[in-house]
């Protein structure tokens, strides 16, 4: 079932986890309260050289600029427009400096990329971007992006009376879509980012509006909202996967804290900027981490 | 299966319905797309002489009052402490005649009733109270409050392979508890309204900060934020129903909205007010009415 986990300490702390829980004894849990959730960039697929959700939106500003050339000479519609991702990158590392003076126009572009389209409109175009669009440098179909021994550990749990869900920073209308093809998730059980959406006429419409930003501590409140129940079982890859994480250890019994370390340049990508803080975490306290290099014997399928 | 629904054009137009989207043919619905959405007060179990979720304010209200003789004096704690319940039935009339000068404090009264618990802790008040709490004038305990026919129609859904959630402008938290032993639906399916929850080592409190009031336009929002899904079937009871209903409509196939007619004073209760507008509707779309009276057989179990 595991097949793509290596044998060593990960898996078997998984495997002892599962079998723990669904085994008469004092760490049985009811199949009702095995809620496991999974952050999604980064954790389920890649998010390296950026964002899949990026991409499709930087295929957007594109258009935009495309079609009006004064947004050409404006951020980020330039950077589109040009292909220099330059700017993109500096505003990140800005970011995480404190200095959000170029974070303001992308996000208010990233807020206005598609409003006041209905939902529907919405999902069309996702599958019509994940029906052809590529990943820069591993030169595969973004649908082939997802890790299979996640993949694998989804459906184990699942097997195990395990209710899995994704939790993470990325648009929930964005993620719905292609969560069923790629992890066997359907959208009822997708938590992520929204804008607000408004309803006329039979329809849901999108807004600019921001709703939620579903990340560091705001994902536990926004799981809240969606499971009402706290998971026994999260996976993370980044800081912004803290709190979900010490969320599932409040559990009245035991849990597991899963934290996927990037650390395969070969097969996929070696990083930890962004997740110092969770890694040092999980060595005080005790959480599994999981090594793309030495706990994966296959990345893709 | 439907032993509680009395034979003839209502249950024939339910059971009707369900066969058709079961049935191989140009009406079959996938079953992943079989969602059905219920509104609670008033359609699963009673909202008369007033809301269950308000008695179980209203008894935090008179805890405050005892406390504090303060607010004694003041409404909506004078209502609460004294029993005299002529002040909430006028502010509720002088709502709909368009003056809120009254629901003001009443509903920062019910924003701050219990702000700054766990949810856990809140989970469990409102155990504590459903578990002697009697509807006032049926002189039943509220959990036995549910209407049977509902409680069948949610089954018999299931049993033929559709997916059911609760989306009520009532409390989402205080729902949750108790809609698994009333009605078989987990926290996981229960749309409500809500206030914001803050993460804070491990715990997640309510603030008295509003978030969403889950009726009205504002369900389809909330409900496609959950399930991420048109449904095909909806069930209500009032005026704040109805753009769930309509919403219903637009599926690409067949789809049934179901209106709850309050006209049994015998068993339950008669009453119109807040219906007016879904009754006309129903009559100019389509809809099915269920009347108290006539369509079930019995109305508790």
């Amino acid at each position: 079932m595991l097949d793509s986990w290596a044998s060593g300490p990960t898996k078997t702390a998984i495997v002892d986890f599962v079998e723990r829980v669904t085994t008469d004894g004092p760490d049985f849990v009811a199949p009702e309260a095995r809620v496991a959730v999974f952050d999604n960039d980064g954790t389920l697929w890649c998010e390296k050289p950026m964002y899949i959700q990026l991409d499709f939106l930087l295929r957007r500003f594109k258009e935009q600029a495309d079609a009006d050339p004064a947004l050409r000479e404006r951020q980020p519609y330039k950077a589109a427009y040009t292909g220099d991702l330059q700017w993109l990158g500096d505003t990140v590392t800005k970011h995480y400096q404190g200095d959000d003076t170029d974070l303001k126009p992308l996000v208010a572009a990233i807020l206005t990329a598609y409003h006041e389209i209905t939902v529907d409109e919405h999902a069309s175009l996702i599958n019509a971007f994940f029906a052809d669009a590529l990943h820069p440098t591993l030169g595969r179909p973004y649908t082939a992006c997802g890790y299979a021994p996640m993949v694998q550990l989804l459906r184990y749990l699942e097997d195990n009376g395990f209710t899995t869900y994704i939790v993470s920073g990325g648009g929930r209308d964005f993620m719905r879509p292609i969560t069923g093809p790629l992890y066997g998730i359907p959208p009822e059980r997708v938590v992520g980012s929204s804008v607000g959406l408004v309803y006329r006429d039979g329809h849901l419409y999108t807004t600019s509006t921001p709703e939620f930003l579903d990340d560091g501590p705001i994902k536990p409140a926004r799981l809240w909202s969606r499971i009402g129940r706290r998971p026994i079982l999260a996976a993370g890859n980044s800081n912004g996967d803290i709190e979900m994480l010490q969320f599932t250890e409040g559990s009245s019994g035991p849990s597991l804290q899963l934290l996927i370390l990037h650390d395969d340049a070969d097969r996929e990508f070696d990083y930890v900027a962004g997740a110092e803080k969770a890694l040092e975490l999980a060595k005080t306290g005790g959480w599994t981490v999981a090594s793309m290099k030495n706990d994966w014997t296959a990345v893709f399928d």
